[in-house]
Order: structure tokens, then C-alpha cells, then sequence
């Protein structure tokens, strides 16, 4: 067997090249960081219950229109995407205010904001990921004027879909990070959702207690990490064998 | 003689009461801050070449219909303005990279942008303004968009305009920050400039030697900076009478 090539390997996640030309494997890793990677651990069965938490939410966009990388999964870890030209951009859209921009706008966590607010971090681990405006993005062409504006609507669809299927399941969506690349058509090139959707990249409160199924349990060492991306699975009425893979001790 | 009304102290400037209905006496202090009021001095002389510089600015872009508060000086260190609603935003223009952005986008001081980026910052102190984008100023109701597009515009005109009436007399513009009120007539509000440009606000090198003529001379300890606003205002045409003045001790 011919070990299969290694095209980038990232936090949580390694991209190999794909059965054919355009595709590639997404390969979902138990490592989890936080604080631009300063906080590191391993959270056995993590890698599994995000791959398909994300093939979930990615075939369910896709069916609403939201075009997105993912084609079919292809085991616990594993699944087949689309090759993009990754855009280098994290796209955050929030609902309620948690995190950074509670602490960067001096809001209280679990503040209703007064609208949903998308925002812009230029992809760079050694800048920390620093916040951006669309006058940077277009000034140093990391995405164009038409792309910021597809990839804002595409962002607000996706939030309202995924607040309405978390609402549904008592879960309170309060904001997520996605990622967008270009696929190319001859000359033209067009924007797909891309990356993942999972616990990782996503803050989860049940809607009763608001106690939080997300990775900020990780970031916060509140314990039950996977229980709890394991009760989001099992409520989406996915993975009701998880408990039983993860005591498999899956790698 | 009655004591004049103070409405506002800033770091750097005195608003009173003006004399009708609608204006403001807008007075230059010789106090200078940096990094957040967390380095403080007492610059002599400051606020007198500022008044001077801010007029003389404020003058030449009324004539060429960038509108704004300016309406005439008083005296040394006092002018008479429009009184407007402050809009609570920090707007920067940048030419080459210099201070935040260099550190927050990796690159070089000195190193020229791709093109003009105009970057928002949310008036608080106790924040430490924090940079915001069209979404937050929207969301919060900092601005309407119709005004974001407005001080763009305007930004836009007085970067271009700046930078010639610098560059005339041997002045890299490398950046500034202006500040933007409204006024009101009757149901409706329109955008003008306030505040004050001078060399507080702006990033001024020259532009055989690259030596910094502003405010940077203070933040990182250079020396001269009372000499350098005053070569500012030499070079504009204005103020040959200044180290006079200034060798007075005018407070």
C-alpha cells in the first residue's frame, strides 16, 4: 500500500490528496488548541464525533443551496471534499455576545446583540489571527469586493439554517466561525463554504440552562468536553453509537 | 467677568460654551498622551502651534468644500467651532504602514500599503478604542451607513488633499485620524469634520530623510517634538513667528 500524500496538515485537522484530480480527504484529528495553540491536549474521539457532526450540517447546507466542500464521508475520520483555493479569512458570525468581543467591546457574555454581527480575522497563527475590515481584505486582495459580499450572504444563510436546527433541538446557537475557498470553472472561480461545522467551531448553550456544549468547556476547562459534543450529536439524532466508539478507543 | 461654561475636557483639548447658540470655543492644551493616557507630559508651546496648524488646515479643506467644524480662531490657543454630535468612531487613513497596523499585520514600518485603507475605531477609553468594523458600527448604531459611506468619502478627500499640501513642502503624509460630527437642521443631520488636524493626529515624515515631524517623536521618546510641530508649521507657511511665542511661555 503507497502511503497517500500529505497536502497540509493544520490544528485539528490534515488534508490528503484525493482519490481524484479536484478532491481531497479531510482527516479529523483528536487534538484540540485553544489561544492560538498555547493550550494543547488530546480529546480522544473528538476527530470522530466532529467528522460527522460537520457531514451533517455540510449535507444538510447543501441541500438548502448553501454550495459547500463536502462530497461523501468516507469513514469514522474521514471524508471527501472538494479542492479549494482556501480564502484566508475566518468568518465569524455572532448572535449573542461571548468571547472576544465581549471582552474587546465591553459586553457582558450571554448579552443578545442587537443584530447578528459577521466578522473578519485574517488567517495568520503568528499574528494571532488578527480582526480585519473589508478595507483590508480588498487593499491586500485577500478576497475580493464580490467575494465579501457572497460570503456574508452565504455566512447569514448559514446562521439562520443553523439557528433554526439547533433551536429545534434546545440548543441556543450563539455564534460560529466558518471558512470559504474558491473552485475554479475555466477562467472563473466561485465561492463554497469549506473547513468544518462542529463544537469546535461553534458556541452551543442549551437553550434551558445555558450551559455550554462547546469548545469553550476546552478553552475554559469546564470538563466534559466530549460528553458534551456527544449530547449536540445525540440531539441532531446523530452518532447513537458514539459512546460505545469512543470507549472503542478509536484513533 | 463670568466664568465661561465647560463642556467637555479631553486629553489634549477644552470645549466651552461658545458665545451663540450652536458654536463651541474649542481651547488647545499643551497636555500630551500616548498609548491610552498611560504616558503623559506637558509639551510647551503644543497647543499653540496646533490651534494654528488645525486652522490652517481646516481653512484651505472648507474651501475646497470638505465641510467642517472650523469657524475662525479666537486667540493662541482657542478657535470658535460648530458645535456637532460627535460620532463616538476614531476614522484613520493610511498610506504607508506605521504603528498599530505594522504590528497587527506583520508588516514593515515604512512599507507602502497597496493602497489607502481606512480603518474605524470605536471611541472608549476604558476599551482602548478598539478597532471596529461596518458591521459593529451599524449593529451598535454608531453610524448609519449612509454616514459610514459619507466619512469615507470625506476621509478619502482630505487624504488626498493632505497629502499634496504636504508633499508640496517635502511631507510624507503616512497616516492621520480625524474625527466627524453631526449637525442638524431641523428633522435632518449631516456629516462634517470635526475635532482638529495637526500633528498630533497625523503621521508626518520628511520625505528626503524619513525623520518623523509628529507625535510619534513623543510616543517613542525622540526628543525635539515641540521643534519638529513647529518645523510642521514652518514648512506650511505659517507660525514664523512660533519659537518666539513659544520661548514666551505662552500656557
Amino acid at each position: 500500500m503507497t502511503r497517500r500524500k500529505k497536502i497540509y496538515e493544520g490544528k485539528a485537522k490534515i488534508l490528503y490528496e484525493g482519490p481524484e484530480p479536484g478532491t481531497l480527504i479531510q482527516y479529523f484529528k483528536d487534538d484540540a488548541t485553544a489561544f492560538n495553540a498555547q493550550k494543547k491536549a488530546v480529546l480522544e474521539g473528538k476527530g470522530v464525533i466532529n467528522n460527522r457532526i460537520s457531514e451533517y450540517i455540510m449535507t444538510r447546507l447543501n441541500a438548502i443551496g448553501v454550495q459547500n466542500h463536502f462530497i461523501r464521508r468516507l469513514n469514522l475520520r474521514e471524508q471527501l471534499i472538494k479542492e479549494v483555493e482556501i480564502v484566508p479569512l475566518e468568518v465569524v458570525v455572532r448572535n449573542i455576545a461571548a468571547g472576544s468581543i465581549a471582552t474587546r467591546l465591553g459586553l457582558t457574555e450571554g448579552q443578545p446583540l442587537p443584530r447578528s454581527i459577521i466578522e473578519f480575522y485574517y488567517k495568520d497563527d503568528k499574528l494571532g489571527d488578527p480582526m480585519v475590515s473589508e478595507e483590508h481584505i480588498t487593499a491586500f486582495n485577500w478576497a475580493a469586493t464580490q467575494e465579501i459580499d457572497d460570503m456574508m450572504a452565504m455566512a447569514l444563510r448559514v446562521n439562520d439554517y443553523l439557528s433554526g436546527l439547533f433551536g429545534g433541538v434546545g440548543i441556543t446557537l450563539v455564534d460560529f466561525k466558518i471558512e470559504f475557498g474558491r473552485v475554479y470553472e475555466g477562467d472563473f472561480s466561485r465561492i463554497i463554504l469549506a473547513d468544518e461545522i462542529s463544537p469546535d467551531s461553534c458556541r452551543l448553550w442549551d437553550s434551558t440552562t445555558n450551559e455550554k456544549l462547546d469548545k469553550d468547556r476546552f478553552r475554559r476547562d469546564l470538563g466534559n468536553v466530549i460528553e458534551s459534543y456527544t449530547e449536540v450529536a445525540r440531539r441532531l439524532g446523530i452518532m447513537k453509537e458514539m459512546p460505545t466508539v469512543i470507549q472503542g478507543g478509536v484513533h
